[in-house]
This record gives C-alpha cells, sequence and structure tokens, in this order.
C-alpha cells in the first residue's frame, strides 16, 4: 500500500475514534445521572418506609387503646 | 512522513478503536441494566403504593364504622 | 262500765280503723306504684344493656378489621 | 242494744284494728325498701351511664387520633 492510503486510513480512523469517544463520554454521563436517580430513588423510598414504620407502630398503639377502651366496656357490663 | 509511520499510526488507532468501543458496549450494558433496574423499581414501587391505597381506603371505613358505633353509644345514653 | 262507754269506744275504733284502712289502701297503691317502677327500670335496664353488648361486639368485630389492615400493612413493609 | 253487745262490738273491732296496724307497718317497711332499692338502682345507674359516657370521650379521642394517621398516611402517599 501507498503511504497516500495508510494516511487516509488513518484520518478516517482519527475520525471514528473521536466519534467513539464522545459517544463514550455521553453513556459515562447517562450513566453517572442514572446511578444519581437510582440512589435517590432508594433514598426515598427507605425515608417513605422509615415513615411508614412509624405509622405502623401508632396504629398498634391505636388498637391497644381501643382494646383497653373495649375491655372497660365488657368489664362495666359485666359488673353491674 | 513515510508509509511505515502511517501505518504504525494507523495499527496503533485500530487498536485504541477496539479498546473504546469494547469500553463502550460494557457502558452500554451497564446503562440496559440499571435502566431496567430503575423501571422495574418504578414499578415495584407503584404497585407498593397502590396497595398502600387500598390500606387507606380500608382505614378510611374502619374510622367510619367507629363513627357510627360512636354515635350509636351517644344515642343509647341519650336516649335513655 | 256503761253501755254509753261501751259504744262510744266502739264508735272511736270504727271511726280509726277506717283511718288505717284508708292509709292502708294508699300504702298499697304506692307499692303496686313503686313495684311496676322498679320493674320498668329493670326491663328499661335490661335493654339498655342488650344494645350495649351488641355494641361491645361491633367494637370487637372493628378492632379485629384493624389488626388485619395493621397486619396487611407490615407484610406490605416486610415484604418490599 | 245491751252493754254486753257493745263491749263485744268494741273488742272485735280492737282485734281488726291491730290486725290493719300490723299490715300497715308490713306495707311501710316493703315501701321503704323499695324506696331505696329504687334509689340505690339509680345511683348504680347514675354511676353506670357516668362510666360510660367516659368511655365514649374516650373513643371520641382515639377517633380522632386515628383520623391523624389516616391524614399522615394520606400526606405521606401525595407527598411522594
Amino acid at each position: 500500500e501507498s503511504a497516500n492510503e495508510f494516511r487516509s486510513q488513518r484520518d478516517s480512523l482519527i475520525q471514528r475514534l473521536q466519534e467513539t469517544e464522545v459517544r463514550n463520554q455521553t453513556l459515562e454521563a447517562q450513566l453517572t445521572d442514572l446511578e444519581q436517580r437510582l440512589e435517590s430513588s432508594q433514598l426515598e423510598r427507605e425515608a417513605f418506609r422509615k415513615s411508614l414504620r412509624s405509622l405502623l407502630e401508632l396504629l398498634d398503639s391505636k388498637i391497644f387503646e381501643l382494646n383497653e377502651l373495649r375491655d372497660a366496656l365488657a368489664k362495666l357490663l359485666e359488673g353491674s
């Protein structure tokens, strides 16, 4: 092959390499963005579940207090 | 520059291009994986919230029924 | 004693007997009235307690249903 | 009528008066007993209703607290 052909191949390869590297940077930026969204979504989810667990405990205590009220009513009915 | 130099540059560029394309495929695979995890996480989250909304409606109806019971008790106390 | 004295005592006794019998009838009427009020008060009380027992059973079923809701919420939190 | 007859009537009347007065005392004792039972039954009933009113107020506050819990759950679902 002639020097001209090699140079032409080289120039074409430089062009493709640049395009591929640009695509690479785009992909890395998308990946970073997605990873941050996933992490922030998991943090949100954890905060949500923590609030929900507090509400579950609150519900437990309300059911417990309704049961005490129920027992007081039953005792009132029996005792008289 | 000589033909040898251009060939040497070409071969080195072919090498770098291959490495960059491999890296590209890896990034695209990671991106696809992350997108699927994010989508499945959002579907899970939607299903979770749907179940939670059902429980909220159930809680609404239980509170409504407790209020009816409360009114019946108040009426019993007033009426006698 | 003379016949006049006996007659005077007899007449006075007739008078006192009549008064006592009138008092007797008044007491019997009051007694009947009180017995009826006591009986009607006990019937009312029984009806009241029966209604209250129904409300207690209703409260039991509402607490049971709140417990089911609580368990569904706990399962939702664990399962995800 | 003779003195004997008047005396005989008087003695018979004394007998009947005593019997009537004994019956009278019995009735008065029954009446006092019934009045005390009615009064104690009404005091019991008032105490019972007072306890019941306390339970009604307790039920009110439990329903209020369940409503707060319900609103917190609804807010959690909306806000995320």
